[in-house]
C-alpha cells in the first residue's frame, strides 16, 4: 500500500464521520466492520486529498458508504490526543490475522503509516435512512446499521466520537431545523414528534409540540394522509428549508 | 528558518486562538499585529508538535500572548478550505518588505512553508482581562486589544473565525457556565447581567436574571461589597464550577 503522501493526502490527517438514521422510534448508526479478522468495528474514515475541502472529504467518505451525495453534516469536533493511535493496536491488528504476519515485515511496512499519530477531524450526518443503500468500502468486511443503545466496541476513541456526535445533535435540535433529514420525503406532524422525542429522550406535550415545530418556519403543508377515515387523517407536511 | 517537520511540528497543521476578554461592557478581543511591514495583524496562531496533544498545544500558544496558563478554551471549529492559503499572500507580505526582497531567492525559500497548505483548527478563549499581560511572541510586531466591533481586517479567514467564535460564545452561554472566567474574582449580580447583556445584546429583566443565574449553582455568595451604605449594598459572588 502506498504511503499517504504518495497518494496525495495529507499526512497525519483522517476524517471520521458519525451517520445517523431513524426508524420506528429508533435512532440508528451505521458501522462498517474493518476487513481483518476480529472485531474491528470502526467509524467510516478516510483522508482528505491536498485539493480538496475537508467538507468535500467528508461527503466523498459519506457517499462511499451511503450511496448519497446530497447529505446534511456538521462538523464537530476534533480528535487530537497525541496518543489516540499506538503501535499496540496495528500489533493486534496483525496478531489475528496469520497470513498477514507470513509476510511479516513487508506487511508490517505496509501498514506501518497505519500507526503514524492521526489528528481526526469529527463529523456527523444526518440521512433518511430508507434511501440509504449500505456499501462496503474496499476496507470493510461488513457494514449495518446499529440502534444507538447497542452499538459495539469501536476501534481507538470512536466510541467517544459516537457520544459527542449524539450530545451535538441534541444540543442543535434546539438551534437548527436539521432532524427534518433523518425523515422521508413526507411525514405526519406525529412522526416528527416521534423523532424528536426519540433523539432527545423526553416527551413533549401533544398540543404545544406543533406550533413550536410549524413556528421554525421550514414545513410545506400538503394534502391529508390517506388513512380511510378523512375526517381524522393527519396533514403530511415536507421540509422546505 | 526551519521547516515545521524539522521542528518536530506536525505539517500543514494550525491552531488559530480568540481570546476574548470584558471590560467596562464592551467585549474585547486580544490580535497580535505580525513583525511585517503593512497592516498584517493575525489571531494568536501555532502549530502542533508530535508528541503534543491539540489542547495542549491551545494552552502552549495561549500562554505565551497572555502568560496565564490556566485558561477556559473551546475547541469549536476547523477551517479546512483547501484554497485558504495562497502563494499572492506571500507575495504580498514580501513586496511590502524590501529589505527581504534584497535577498529574495534565499528569503523566498525561507518562508516557503507559510504558502503550503494548512488545515486550523479552531479555539476560543475566555480570560479574566485583568490578569493579563498582552505580550508579543517573536512574530509579532504589536499586540492588543481590540472592541469586538472595531476588530480590524485580519489575514486569511481569520475574521470569519471570530465571528464564528462569537457566535458559538452566544450558543454556549446558554448551555455551560462559562461567562463568569470572562469577570475577575468576585463579582456582583449586576456585573453579570452587564456581562451576559453586552455579549448577547440583550437585555434581561432585573427580576428575573438573578434566579437564573444562581440556579446554575455555580456562584458562591461573599460578603457584601463595600459601598458605605450598607443596607443597599450588592452581595459579591464567586465562580465555583
Amino acid at each position: 500500500m502506498q504511503s499517504l503522501s504518495e497518494q496525495g493526502y495529507i499526512q497525519q490527517l483522517s476524517i471520521d464521520c458519525v451517520i445517523f438514521g431513524y426508524q420506528q422510534k429508533q435512532l440508528k448508526v451505521l458501522v462498517p466492520k474493518l476487513h481483518f479478522k476480529g472485531d474491528f468495528w470502526a467509524l467510516p474514515s478516510g483522508f482528505v486529498f491536498q485539493n480538496e475541502d475537508t467538507d468535500e472529504a467528508a461527503r466523498r467518505i459519506l457517499e462511499d458508504r451511503t450511496g448519497i451525495n446530497e447529505i446534511y453534516l456538521e462538523q464537530f469536533q476534533v480528535m487530537g490526543k497525541a496518543g489516540r493511535n499506538s503501535r499496540a493496536f496495528l500489533d493486534r491488528l496483525l496478531e489475528l490475522n496469520p497470513e498477514k504476519l507470513d509476510a511479516k515485515q513487508r506487511q508490517r511496512k505496509e501498514y506501518e503509516w497505519f500507526t503514524q499519530r492521526f489528528i481526526s477531524i469529527s463529523y456527523y450526518a444526518l440521512v433518511d435512512l430508507h434511501q440509504v443503500l449500505p456499501k462496503k468500502h474496499i476496507v470493510d468486511d461488513a457494514i449495518r446499521w446499529f440502534d444507538i443503545q447497542e452499538i459495539p466496541p469501536l476501534i481507538m476513541d470512536h466510541n467517544q466520537i459516537v457520544n459527542k456526535a449524539l450530545e451535538t445533535l441534541r444540543a442543535d435540535l434546539d438551534r437548527k431545523s436539521i432532524a427534518f433529514n433523518l425523515l422521508p420525503e413526507t411525514f405526519t406532524m406525529k412522526d416528527v414528534q416521534d423523532l424528536y422525542e426519540t433523539i432527545l429522550e423526553k416527551s413533549f406535550a401533544a398540543n404545544n409540540f406543533p406550533k413550536k415545530i410549524l413556528d421554525l418556519n421550514v414545513l410545506e403543508r400538503l394534502d391529508k394522509k390517506f388513512t380511510g377515515a378523512a375526517n381524522k387523517a393527519p396533514y403530511l407536511y415536507r421540509f422546505r428549508p
